[in-house]
């Protein structure tokens, strides 16, 4: 098996940086875009075979480290009892929960029976990777699926869960924390299922400052992150932050993925050895020419030093990326040789 | 007069902190929208006598300790040659800039005989304010300015320009050093007719890692700042700026204008005494309890000291903002004491 990616994940010593890419099953490969157009999003998250298939793509002609399972964070979300529509434009959630007594409507699925699907996909999967690499299962973190069904869809200001935050925190609280128990719940089932690593995304942490990232994200990450108590690696992802980035190292993850804001040298002085880092190509870079995506990849690369790295962007691929740039990342990354 | 804003910028003691509002002349208030019932957006910004009411309208209710002129960022892009529109989902530029082609089409407005009604606003303002309290001036930064130019309105990725920035650096260069000239001469032409403090927006340079700020934002900033030469004071303000504070703090600036990601104290830690600091109430917590605005109002100006501060938001007030907890903010900030 190729395990430089769990090997990274602890920081273990590898032959080469193992590399792969956050939203790797996407429109930007052709592969993908013929898939969807015969079935809607939600229809695919819930079809093993063909959310098997697309996790499977890029692993296939990109030849990345690692496969991750097709999926969106708000699947989880459905089955707590919440309407959600996954439209072109994004997630909209029609009736967004801001009272207790919208809290209180929800449940905290069983995820074998209520989600099986997922359960299916992670084990077609394995059964179709035979141990080539590692198979990765993730979910969202609680602020950001919080988010979602707060704001009622994408945000731009987090206005109405900010309004929460500070005016009924109390309300807030409830909320997260019964997120908390449905991620830990799915993540273990994910890892039951063949998850060998797992990510989770707190995309939008970013937007609060390190008071508000302690009171409002950190306790219920660690607590998703205790409850899975280093079964498999567990890595973090936050969107923007670099204000928050110690936070996150006492959140129990083994990896903190970086966005592209800060150098991953930068972020290595100020969490120490106690986690590896993921990251942090700006993924506008793979619009640019291949010059600028092999230089700046190597550069990161060597800014994140050999131990304890797995390259990755600093957010997911965007759909107009050029396959032939996502390749050159991946290619850069496999071919380079640290220099110390 | 009530020079605490200017002794604030310049680091000087002063008996409180001066406070004020980015976008304090705005929807949240009826006086603003029962004349935004009358005329458009951009028909008010050009419209001396009443973009002079709407800047005076939150120094009379708030008694903030300064004017800020109404304007949009856009007007100079507009004089520049370009289409705009100001809709209430944000600036469309119909055509957008991407090629050397549609740059060299630019001109360099001569805001004196292009954009007089600004001249005539901050001369109406300044009879008006009578000294009592200083006058604003502001104007959008090259990179800011160019990201909705490219882009062709707001955006979310920013993959338009940073595909310029990647691809066709050259073409973006050309951009951003016509915009640095156009923004110089503008700001000269605002302190002629009356600014005695300018602000420079780079709102969107917090999308850029240390490398890309210090290519594609900060040299055009650092001429702006040079052709301003400390005539008056100078304000820079980046949302998202935890990456790249240090970089700012070399841009010329006085004032460094804070978001709410990072504390004033690491901020102040992280650029020492050479310039002030701005900021940063997260403008959510407008939306919150009375309670909460207070402590966390009284935290920052704690965190920040007594000199070198002017209390502000960390991001523009939000339109749903109640004014009583505008209020409240004013009123905290002007009550303090500071405990050291």
């Amino acid at each position: 098996m190729n395990d430089r990616l769990l090997r990274a994940c602890r920081r273990q010593p590898v032959d080469r940086t193992p590399v792969w890419m956050m939203r790797q099953a996407g429109r930007y490969m052709k592969e993908y875009r013929e898939i969807r157009q015969k079935v809607s999003f939600l229809e695919l998250c819930k079809n093993p075979d063909l959310a098997a298939e697309v996790s499977l793509q890029p692993y296939r002609v990109l030849e990345v480290d690692a496969v991750i399972f097709f999926s969106d964070i708000l699947i989880p979300v459905e089955a707590m009892g919440v309407s959600v529509s996954l439209t072109d434009k994004g997630p909209e959630i029609a009736t967004p929960i801001r009272t207790q007594e919208a809290v209180d409507t929800l449940r905290i699925p069983d995820p074998a029976g209520e989600i099986p699907f997922v359960g299916a996909i992670l084990n077609r999967l394995r059964q179709e990777i035979q141990n080539a690499v590692p198979l990765i299962g993730f979910a969202g973190a609680p602020w950001t699926l919080a988010s979602y069904m707060v704001e009622g869809g994408g945000s731009k200001n987090f206005a109405e869960i900010k309004t929460l935050a500070f005016r009924e925190s109390r309300v807030l609280h409830n909320l997260l924390d019964t997120l908390a128990s449905t991620v830990s719940a799915y993540l273990l089932f994910q890892i039951e299922s063949g998850a060998q690593v797992i990510q989770l995304f707190d995309t939008w942490a970013g937007e609060l400052n390190r008071r508000d990232y302690e009171e409002f994200a950190l306790p219920y990450t660690r607590k998703i992150f205790e409850a899975i108590g280093h079964r498999v690696p567990g890595i973090l992802y936050v969107n923007g932050c670099a204000a928050i980035l110690e936070s996150m190292a006492n959140s129990g993850a083994d990896v903190l993925s970086v966005d592209w804001r800060i150098s991953l040298a930068e972020a290595r002085r100020r969490v120490g050895d106690r986690v590896a880092l993921q990251g942090n190509l700006d993924p506008c870079v793979l619009l640019g020419s291949k010059d600028r995506i092999v230089s700046r990849t190597s550069e990161i690369l060597e800014e994140a030093g050999p131990v304890g790295h797995i390259m990755n962007l600093g957010h997911g691929i965007l759909p107009s990326t050029p396959l032939e740039n996502a390749k050159a990342l991946i290619e850069t990354a496999k071919s380079h040789r640290h220099s110390r």
